[in-house]
């Protein structure tokens, strides 16, 4: 697998991106290669201050650079040659199997829209890998880009999740649930009530009914269906919750797992290659397992196997 | 002022509620005195199990109980003897100032409805108590009960969380953020930025914009305005992160704030006589604290008070 990187994504780039980049390059194998795409001269300062050889890698020059407050559609019509929309342009001419960038989220959104939305696809979404106590992860879709959502894409939002969960987590038969007030039937909003009504009939995913959150570490449902309002304000209030415990001095192995660079990137599902988005404030080591993530999702060929069930 | 108490209600009942009642009368004022309602026989029990006199209380018989999962609307029609129906009774005769339960929350909501819904009010609401870092707490209105909101619902749930910031915990000019996205004007969905041109013309309270949930416990926000679909959301996984962190044995003082025994209820804001919610699970201490949150409330004379702001 050829994997982009936009090494000049990130509140820490192009430092962190490269030394992620150097690191996950000695952990990937042979038959993958991370392509840089940034600009050269950059990368190049980079690699002699990482003390390493251009080899590892291969290079595409991009010079211009989207900020994270440009406007997405602008930026990439104004800034062709940004490592954002070369990356994007890539993908297109499939010179490239996979694209990530922890810069700006809009315009990965836009990049990843002109890469095709799935046909069938009403909205594509994000996707973002809690810890359960349980060890293993649960999956939050949609994470934050459809804060306006209908019964239908919520229920779109669970086919797509738990097709990620089974091609690239290798879950069997995931288990899907609808995050909502209380776990009866009828119980919720307007939106989730009617949601629940679609999800209960269908044969696409294995729904296991309504979810509270306070079951989100501790239950054995691995996709837990929100809009992206509520996706993000729990998110945001894990965040917090998170940073406000590590500051006190409480940490374990469990709490540890809630750190984002441990998931690496969130993926858009309902488009037709692999785009990942990674935390603005990534570090070296979020940017190595974003690109390991963006491998795993090249090889599970999730767009191939949406496809089949989109259209079946 | 005359303090009324379901006995009744809760897990816990009848005997977490008298502990409850008399460690609050131990600590109540000579104006002050708790009004137990519901079975004289379980009072009479409890006061001789706690050896305590019944002359520290006014006691009303009610011999029929609302049970957790009673239909509301029903409940209180065919269990009119019930301490949930005889209590709001007495509230509308003027027989008591306050009622707390921690019994049937929508029993205790259809309940408050009532005693009037003050004119003007479009949705009463719930408010919830969270500890900020500074030591103070913030309040989060609507945490529960309209999962369906427009606009110039969220923008009232605003201006009655000021209200109660400024009446019952004498805040001067209580801050008031609207969850959402992002901090930026117009950010959010249809609802947060429709509600955010209303609330950001407002002369009724001090609008201080959008506010992220990633500073709920770290901002000088006094009021967090949300749907009660989204506040629930939060409550619930704020209550599973406590107790996961709590069970894993990361505990101090801040964190201990969590505890929700330690803010009593949730009072009932919109209606034209004080009504406390308690949680299902109170202990002995959430109703101790529930009974004195009481007091406060009726002392504060919220209800007198919001129909000022609303009618001038």
């Amino acid at each position: 697998m050829r994997i982009g990187l936009d090494v000049m994504g990130g509140d820490f780039a192009p430092k962190a991106t490269m030394e992620g980049a150097v690191k996950a390059a000695k952990i990937l194998g042979n038959d993958d290669k991370i392509v840089l795409i940034g600009q050269q001269s950059a990368i190049m300062q980079e690699l002699e201050r990482l003390q390493e050889t251009p080899s590892l890698f291969d290079i595409v020059d991009a010079d211009e650079v989207i900020e994270m407050d440009d406007k997405p559609v602008k930026a990439l019509k104004q800034k062709p040659n940004s490592s954002l929309a070369v990356g994007f342009r890539l993908l297109m001419e499939g010179k490239i199997d996979s694209f990530a960038s922890a810069g700006n989220t809009g315009a990965m959104l836009v990049g990843a829209m002109t890469t095709g939305v799935l046909e069938g696809v009403l909205r594509p979404c994000l996707m973002t890998a809690l810890p359960r106590i349980d060890g293993g992860v649960c999956l939050l879709v949609d994470s934050g880009v459809n804060p306006d959502c209908k019964p239908e894409n919520l229920y779109q939002f669970g086919l797509l999740g738990s097709m990620y969960a089974k091609c690239v987590l290798k879950i069997d038969e995931p288990k899907v649930g609808l995050l909502n007030l209380g776990t009866e039937a009828g119980k919720g909003n307007l939106l989730t009530s009617a949601a629940y009504q679609l999800m209960n009939e269908t044969k696409d995913f294995n729904f296991i009914g309504n979810v509270e959150p306070r079951t989100l570490f501790n239950s054995n449902c691995d996709v837990f269906v929100c809009d992206g309002f509520v996706g993000n304000m729990m998110l945001k209030l894990l965040e917090t919750f998170w940073y406000t415990t590590t500051k006190r001095g409480h940490t374990d192995e469990y709490l540890a797992r809630f750190n984002y660079e441990l998931y690496g990137g969130t993926p858009i599902l309902g488009v037709s290659k692999p785009a990942i988005v990674g935390h603005g404030i990534s570090s070296a080591l979020a940017i190595q397992n974003m690109i390991l993530q963006s491998r795993d999702i090249a090889n599970a060929n999730l767009a191939d196997n949406l496809k089949v069930m989109l259209n079946k």
